[in-house]
């Protein structure tokens, strides 16, 4: 088969303003970007407020392996399908990070006959938008240091600054630093870090924001530092939320583009799916509902951080009924899950794979929990025998179809689509959390409804954080775990379906413009690293402008 | 008198397609980034081959003051009073970096009647073209680092690291740090330090690009360390040219956009005028140079850097024709330079002002030196007397011309324009600098019939620095004097038009990739830092997307 860039090369793109005006979008809201980008102005909401919203499809994966799942490949592809099925669709998705396109994945865009275009762009750069919560970011953190160096006013804490620098970019060196060196004319000497800009909280901000108020609002809440004194200082005390929101004017519009089949498609704003909620911007997904009959989007990891954040955190303050959730599966992660060493995913072992449907069956009954029909997609391989496939659908008891959407587009992903119209319902999901709750019984609900733990632990260090969030007034804020992907269970070693462990929480860190605590139940690593080998040695660009490397 | 983005707000845009077609720009050429910002393929360059160039002015200024001179607006002014007189002309500009627009500057588009719009967009990310050279910066800075940490097969010494890393913020907390602190999962702990963008190498090279294919050498040529025994490791080296070059795929593409008076406008690249070469892309003159019979580019700080550099560099490695130069004086910098304190430089004083014109003289004399017509122009300010109007015109026997381009847009800038139509001559200015020379040769010349200088020193430093380009085979690159924007000589206490003094090189610094030699005569700063009180806490967005704050 071609490769992604080969393929995304032969396609037939249609002008950007074609796919605006087949969604109906006026002029005045198109901002182009080049001739197959748009942004579209988020202003446009105000004058769809009386148009019903589309149904929302959900679209999540069991706990991910080194095999890959392929849930862009399959969001896009079942978008496609319901498109060419005469139901208009878009899809939503988040926009690729230069970290992980130079680090390993060289990029972020689907794959084979199932991606968004132009691939080139939206891997590299695409509208900007992460450079500016780069920019806006950094802004932030420059404004800290010079506060401390002229007088420090505010009396802040050297050694207290939570809020650390921010690049798109895998670099470990960054990780831990020291600042400030070489005399008092370059400030105050410091410990500090960059985390890469997903990890950022004005990431997480972006795609909360309802409009450019709400925008500004959350940035001047967060919460950046404490004093000498104990006090919390605020963006709103160093008044710079203005400077920030005004480098944010353009990234708080979504992008759109094309499938490679034409179907319109928004990709808008990155956060991870652990330390944040994981999912494209609302607004985003605001405009798509209003614009089209069907909206597929996708959420970070698997169903217990991204789906989950996205039905107990997104949907409620967003306002969002989500109709439908796809859990997509692989028959090589399912083997993988049932014990098979990473080498030897690609031999037939069906015994293995059967095991492995454990971890399936988990974040299906979970999904479930949200009274919300779960429809599995079982994106399939060229490796997978035809003993495997059968296998599963005998022991695949619920609603399932199989995808090959990379392969064949729209066509391999047709059978999900007619399932998701026959089984997406009016009545939207609800969610397990109810925003009264304490901080610890949301906690409570999460680790034994959807990670299946026993019982909870927590270390003194997140006991006295407890005592402080309560103290500042931060008790009662929604609460975003962060927890190893690789498991149910917050040990990345339990694969496929621990159960009745003790699940630990370690400490807590503040989003407070975000509105949300973040739990942490694990080592979140916040800024990756470049391999031995990194992709960027396979990116290139000929005299013509014709890169290669990317996928 | 309104402010500069209220002005800018009154102003009614052309579509910035009706801008490319009064210059005939074939639609394929021509990218739009919003509806009034375009980006103009490079490789249009191809097809103009055979179209006579325009001619050029280039704009300087004398030796600024805190003042400020209003080089920009000068500028601006010209090209749309040469276009009012019915000569097609373009104006090329460097892009402002979010340093001083964050810093102290508000922005960098001209001012009153006489910018370049839509001012919020280029002083705010504009085209991403200067987050795209941070992105290939920064990139080569982490490959760097993983390599040390993944076995360092180059045996790079982490001691002689000369790649520091790049952000577009002043942000002096970032001047000297240490990096990949925290054992070694995070690499190699060593000294780093960060620089602004546009003192960033690969800025110069975009700047001096002839194309994606020359680009990329160039960045492969960069010299990044040492290597523990003393081999130099190049870019070529890690391999990673071309994802740095894909990085600037549309960097490399000019930003077309507009003045007030809707007289088109390339704004592209933003080096620095002291350890590079200070001024727009050479692509976008080239172009410019093909489209219009004046085109209008300015080169930063005073004649002695921007200048110079521009006749002894720029032109002969572009091919370019200087056919006339405007040097920008004011009254307030002469009485400046005649010795007046900031504070008082409002109250008429003709004495000092007739005493400053010495650094105007200085400047005129040695822009004579290159065989090219030299007009003087004034930039009147509300607060210059007639008396000092009228004096200033009877000392000045040279060609000169009252310009109020700021208050008055190219109506301001008739008199200056007509002076230029008259006196541009068609044989190109001739470089001082022969490329045979050597290196102290080159610097000999400057320093004597530029700089004013009766002798040049080298410290020990400079001169071991001498004998290691010797040695590596860089002794005959081109030389950029890196010294005081202040005075006209290495020391910024030295006003007006000081000789007969004691130059000292300190040391040199190789870019291989941009393919000059820079020569230190001063502490440089790469990395400015915020004030007190930055202009960031002026800058602020109101619910509708509205900007306050720019100028």
């Amino acid at each position: 088969m071609k490769s992604d860039i080969e393929i995304a090369h032969e396609a037939k793109l249609k002008k950007i303003s074609e796919i605006a005006d087949s969604l109906n979008i006026p002029e005045k809201y198109v901002e182009p970007y080049g001739k197959y980008i748009a942004k579209i102005d988020h202003k446009i909401l105000d004058t769809l407020k009386n148009k019903n919203d589309g149904k929302l499809i959900l679209v999540t994966a069991i706990t991910p392996t080194p095999a890959g799942e392929g849930k862009t490949t399959t969001s896009i592809g079942l978008s496609m399908a319901l498109n060419k099925l005469g139901k208009n669709s878009i899809v939503t998705l988040r926009e690729p990070s230069l970290g992980p396109v130079f680090g390993i994945k060289g990029g972020a865009a689907g794959g084979g006959y199932s991606q968004v275009l132009p691939m080139e762009n939206i891997n590299l750069h695409f509208t900007g938008d992460i450079h500016a919560v780069t920019a806006a970011h950094n802004l932030l953190s420059a404004v800290i240091d010079a506060h401390i160096k002229f007088g420090n006013e505010l009396k802040i804490d050297p050694t207290k600054v939570y809020w650390k620098r921010a690049i798109d970019m895998n670099d470990r060196a960054l990780r831990n630093i020291v600042i400030a060196l070489g005399g008092s004319a370059n400030g105050h000497p410091r410990e500090e870090g960059f985390i890469i800009t997903a990890a950022s909280e004005i990431m997480a901000i972006l795609c909360l924001a309802k409009d450019l108020k709400d925008l500004k609002k959350k940035i001047s809440n967060i919460v950046v530092a404490q004093t000498y004194d104990k006090k919390l200082v605020k963006v709103k005390d160093l008044n710079v939320q203005g400077a920030m929101a005004a480098l944010l004017k353009d990234a708080i519009n979504p992008n759109l583009v094309q499938t490679i089949e034409n179907t319109p498609a928004f990709i808008h704003g990155g956060p991870f799916a652990n330390i944040a909620h994981g999912t494209n911007s609302i607004i985003a997904t605001k405009i798509a509902l209003k614009l089209s009959d069907y909206v597929v989007t996708e959420a970070g990891f698997a169903a217990d951080l991204g789906a989950e954040k996205f039905l107990d955190f997104v949907s409620p303050i967003a306002g969002f009924n989500v109709n439908a959730v796809v859990l997509v599966a692989t028959i090589k992660a399912l083997k993988y899950h049932g014990g098979v060493k990473k080498d030897e995913l690609s031999k037939e072992n069906v015994e293995a794979m059967l095991k492995g449907m454990g971890n399936l069956f988990v974040h299906y009954e979970n999904l479930k929990k949200y009274n919300v029909p779960v429809i599995v997609a079982l994106n399939v391989f060229d490796t997978d025998t035809e003993k495997e496939l059968n296998q599963f659908s005998k022991y695949c008891k619920v609603p399932h179809a199989f995808v090959r959407a990379f392969e064949k587009g729209s066509k391999g992903a047709e059978e999900l689509a007619k399932l998701i119209i026959e089984n997406a319902k009016e009545n939207c999901a609800t969610p397990l959390i109810n925003s009264n709750m304490s901080i610890k019984e949301k906690i409570e609900i999460l680790a034994k409804e959807i990670y299946r733990a026993g019982n909870v632990i927590y270390t003194d260090k997140a006991k006295a954080k407890l005592k402080f969030l309560e103290k500042h007034g931060y008790s009662n804020l929604p609460v975003i775990v962060a927890k190893t992907q690789a498991s149910i269970s917050d040990d990345p070693k339990k694969l496929n379906a621990p159960s009745d462990y003790a699940f630990t929480i370690r400490d807590f860190e503040l989003s407070a413009g975000a509105g949300f605590v973040v739990a942490l139940a694990g080592d979140i690593m916040r800024m990756p690293g470049l391999s031995r080998i990194p992709n960027a040695v396979n990116i290139d660009i000929d005299d013509d402008g014709n890169i290669v490397g990317l996928s």
